[in-house]
């Protein structure tokens, strides 16, 4: 019998290939490249079928095929539309989400992970993550008394992304922030939605059933839920002379400083370093720059903070602090942070149970019995 | 860093209170209570309350109490009762039961355990227990084209599952029947699907989401799929004589037999030994009688045989191979199989979800990268 640590914290559960978390050196990659590299140099959908079939295109004849294929899936199938203001009438973005899916993936028939063709499988993960925008989007606008808006085929992921959501065909600049963000939100390790997912993925289960059971686990506030309380931060804050003032105290309360700190990175988040790039280009009118320039000064006060009141391990922004930035400065409204954040997870989670489902071990641990020792009789009713 | 055994087959993950298995020993409990002894002695309202309070009724007036305040919110939410029929038309009663709780928990508004009155995840988890076997029925009604039955207050936990389910008030002997089944699959020790509640719990979602998640672990053939396969073992070797003449080519071939062995248990499942004597007691006339005689027969030859062609490790009948001859005894159908396991084990998840949410720490764990080694530089598009 082993006791693991609080969490599984460094157990390792299992093998892959589909990518890693330095944590010490501050690096993740997916597959055998630096994520990092990826958002910064590849379109969205190159990095999803490195994701999905293990390779990126080679050609550009691969790249637009790829692009092409997923993009004609994005559309929701009909005995979703028909039900979906039902859904949006009574659930945030997230929570529709894992409604719809879970009738989608019914509708289209997935089979369990028994005697079933991979490729099929294979169709059935891009079709889940094609429609997962849509369906964000559609809840969204129907939550706000408007109408949802088709998926075009013209626009690439991130643009026809914000396109559904907006109703604007966005700038490039803004469409090429919100890509980078998504792909470097796309996998992350073994946190906990993706662990979720194969967990559900060993027990031969459909990927519907996994991709929805993920969705539950991002939904926790410990997991998917910070972004948008990062900005709030900002908001509490208010103005740089308030910094000290309002986080001081906070960190004296002993309280979580919203966007800071990680479970695995000793060093700056790659990601938060990322995207406070991407930020400072974003700060192109007096505006924004001037909010980039807050987000900023912040940061650079609760490191500073956090080191002088809780000395011995420094503590970075993490990958929240500055996506929700970066969201804002697009036009993404901050309902959507979390959803956004599920847009692109979903196509590393379908990435993990595809290679899950490949072994045939179900996960069954143990636990540690503590309550009242048994056998106690049955006692009689008074 | 710990590698941990495949399946994390033995590892501690946690405390708890709810249970245990003792697989050694053949001996499993609900709190301090033999989970046999329960079922035997106690209505399943009383090892419900057991289950989510952490205490039996001790008096008439409390048994009663409870009783009432389950039955009350067996009735499926209006807005679930406006969209079942578009979930039934694509969706089998165990899918249907995702999509529907989780629409269901998005309707009641549930919130993630973050500064919530326990009383109200209480209340919560007492509502996706009682509605669950009414969403069950119902959709498996819709499907084949009758109407969905409303749930009696008048009748207790079991006999109102068969009445929605067939129309028809059970007799005593059916109805009890069906419970002992019921109360013996509440819960069992750190199982896929518990322990996928349990992940998705430690992220601080809400009740709804870890359900949703459980059910699709339980929707996995390695997991809740068994109990209507050992029935078609049944039907496959037909008759007695030709037992030997199917059942050793099988094992020679190295095939699973549906029904027999458990990751657990090294002795005979004690919910196999129950649920033996419940069918015998329901071999009341000469065709089930002689069904009852058959599986027997079934047992001891594939014991036999295995013990035989497969020495070392001696295998048993576990919960399936009885518990589909129960069901079908009982005039359940075998696509409600697995969807009447989830219907009970259902107030185990609950339990787990709520003992977990008490504990902070997110369940995170790590694999180890196998891939290609990083980072390899970005190739460019031929």
């Amino acid at each position: 019998m082993i006791i693991a640590p609080p969490g599984l914290k460094g157990v390792v559960v299992a093998d892959t290939a589909v990518g890693d978390v330095r944590g010490a050196e501050g690096f993740y990659h997916y597959r055998q490249y630096s994520a990092i590299e990826l958002a910064e140099q590849r379109p969205l959908e190159d990095v999803w079928r490195l994701m999905t079939d293990g390779e990126m295109p080679r050609t550009l004849a691969e790249r637009e095929a790829f692009a092409a294929e997923v993009a004609v899936i994005r559309a929701i199938p009909s005995e979703i539309l028909d039900v979906l203001p039902a859904i949006a009438a009574v659930s945030e973005p997230l929570d529709g989400l894992r409604t719809a899916l879970s009738l989608a993936a019914a509708g289209r028939g997935m089979q369990p992970n028994i005697d079933i063709d991979q490729r099929v499988r294979r169709n059935d993960a891009l079709f889940l993550c094609a429609v997962t925008p849509t369906l964000l989007c559609a809840v969204y606008r129907l939550r706000s008394g408007a109408r949802p808006i088709a998926p075009r085929l013209d626009l690439g992921y991130a643009a026809n992304y914000l396109w559904m959501m907006n109703g604007v065909v966005p700038t490039d600049a803004h469409a090429s922030a919100i890509e980078r963000y998504l792909i470097s939100t796309m996998d992350h390790g073994f946190n906990a939605s993706t662990f979720t997912a194969r967990v559900v993925a060993s027990t031969g289960a459909d990927l519907g059933a996994c991709v929805v059971a993920a969705i539950g686990a991002l939904s926790g506030p410990l997991h998917g839920g910070a972004p948008s309380r990062a900005l709030a931060l900002l908001d509490e804050i208010g103005t740089p002379e308030r910094i000290d003032a309002v986080v001081r105290p906070m960190i004296e309360r002993g309280n979580k400083i919203m966007g800071f700190g990680h479970a695995v990175y000793r060093t700056d988040d790659p990601r938060s370093v990322m995207l406070r790039d991407v930020a400072r280009g974003l700060g192109v009118d007096e505006r924004s720059e001037r909010l980039v320039e807050f987000a900023q000064a912040v940061e650079h006060a609760v490191v500073r903070l956090l080191g002088e009141l809780k000395p011995g391990r420094p503590i970075y922004a993490n990958v929240e602090f500055y996506a929700g930035l970066v969201m804002a400065l697009c036009g993404v409204p901050r309902s959507m942070f979390t959803p956004t954040f599920a847009s692109s997870r979903v196509i590393g989670w379908c990435a993990n149970v595809l290679e899950q489902a490949a072994d045939n071990k179900i996960i069954r641990p143990s636990a540690r019995y503590v309550g009242p020792p048994p056998p106690q009789p049955c006692p009689p009713l008074h």
